[in-house]
């Protein structure tokens, strides 16, 4: 049987999602719990990767298993929770077709980059702080003209293997919310580095040291070398990953965690 | 010259606000910075103690020093947050009255205590995690009971030094917020230990394993044996000193931290 598991991450200690030789990573340690709670081998499949040091208050997985009768799935999760390291957390937990996949059938992407301007000693690793408010009016000129479906090159990292660089982005844009802001960007996929890329270069929008129009140029130029350095991973999360809502029957998502909740 | 100092902390790694031999406290390192970045030496007095591993989002201290003429007050600011630890942030510096005092002057105090419901990576050390949601209509009944000026000895630590166990309480409840609760109490004072006692016995309540009636009873009855253990450390935070408005005239204090401003 194949399961959609939701869960969220602290990826502080870990280099990123994805299974690697040599680091310690959230699929991984998700696999050994899920093997060991399971009593088989598991290998869960994600929706996309995070980077090292990038958080999720909501990603999703998938796996096969062969889940023994008279074990219910809450249990099972309350087990798989138990088992868990503390920042890595199993929220929801439910079967779907077997033919479901967690990234093919993904249909649209949100992450969110959460920045301080109070200084805050309570979420150094989930937040960039800044202590000068940047211009949100002029980041948000330039974030719009993301919108629809553009040619990201330009916000891709170099090592990225993607085969194009065609996202379709739904939403992108700063929001004020108590003692900071948060950027929130839509979108149906999204490449590597993409996030941190675009975040660090609004930024500089923010900062005066570009304005709208030159990061619209930037954006067109097809070319990685003009963005600015890629934000810290530590304020972004993914938030949220969408499916079919014939996937998702009768399944109560996820709410109610902080750094997905504000905006 | 006085100085009321406002400011923040995570309290994990610190054996609460107060100096005290051979262990780490938040009045230590704000005293070592402050002197260090003033080049004399200062000692700060807070509104009142936290205890180990408790947190403040809004703290108050005074201090007396001579700021060096040229020496504007956001750039000592500024300088002190560079020479704290990230897990104590300065907010607000301002002068006062040569006789203000942080801990005399405070016209009350409130506590958060911060639990949550849902599985949540980000916070395990800023909230109690509770697997069951707790019958909130029966705590807050029981609360209820603590409005107004009563002798809190049922709800005091052993090794109080206090001179009398009277507190006038303004506040007392618990609020939904999204994926979790948080209990604010506001009151004039607080004896040692008070409000982890009292959430940890409203818990109870939240069980079931003790009426409201059965609160009320132990809360009267004024004898210490009788309250539940006390909530772990970990969920509660000092979040408002409150001072008469001629101590802090023209002075914007500190809003937007999270654990203050959810409820």
């Amino acid at each position: 049987m194949r399961y959609f598991l939701h869960l969220a991450y602290d990826g502080t200690q870990y280099h990123g999602w994805q299974i690697q030789p040599r680091a310690l990573t959230v699929q991984q340690e998700l696999d050994r719990c899920l093997s060991q709670v399971l009593r088989q081998p598991v290998y869960s499949l994600g929706s996309g990767r995070t980077d090292s040091g990038v958080h999720a208050s909501h990603q999703v997985a998938h796996f096969d298993a062969d889940v023994p009768e008279g074990l219910d799935l809450p249990t099972l999760l309350y087990r798989l929770n138990r088992a868990l390291p503390r920042d890595i957390r199993a929220q929801v937990l439910h079967p779907v077709p077997d033919k479901a996949h967690a990234r093919f059938d993904a249909t649209a992407r949100t992450y969110e980059y959460h920045v301080r301007l109070t200084p805050d000693p309570f979420a150094p690793n989930f937040s960039l702080y800044l202590d000068r408010a940047p211009d949100v009016a002029a980041m948000n000129e330039a974030a719009a003209m993301l919108l629809g479906t553009h040619d990201f090159t330009s916000f891709s990292k170099v090592k990225g293997s993607e085969k194009h660089y065609l996202c379709t982005c739904y939403e992108a844009g700063w929001h004020e919310v108590p003692g900071g802001l948060v950027f929130r960007i839509r979108a149906n996929r999204f490449v590597r580095g993409m996030v941190r890329l675009i975040v660090g270069t609004l930024l500089t929008v923010g900062r005066g040291k570009l304005s709208p129009q030159e990061f619209g140029e930037i954006f067109r130029s097809l070319n990685r070398v003009h963005a600015s350095g890629a934000a810290l991973a530590n304020g972004l999360f993914l938030c949220r990953v969408e499916y079919p809502a014939e996937l998702l029957q009768n399944v109560a998502l996820p709410t109610g965690l902080p750094y997905f909740s504000r905006v």
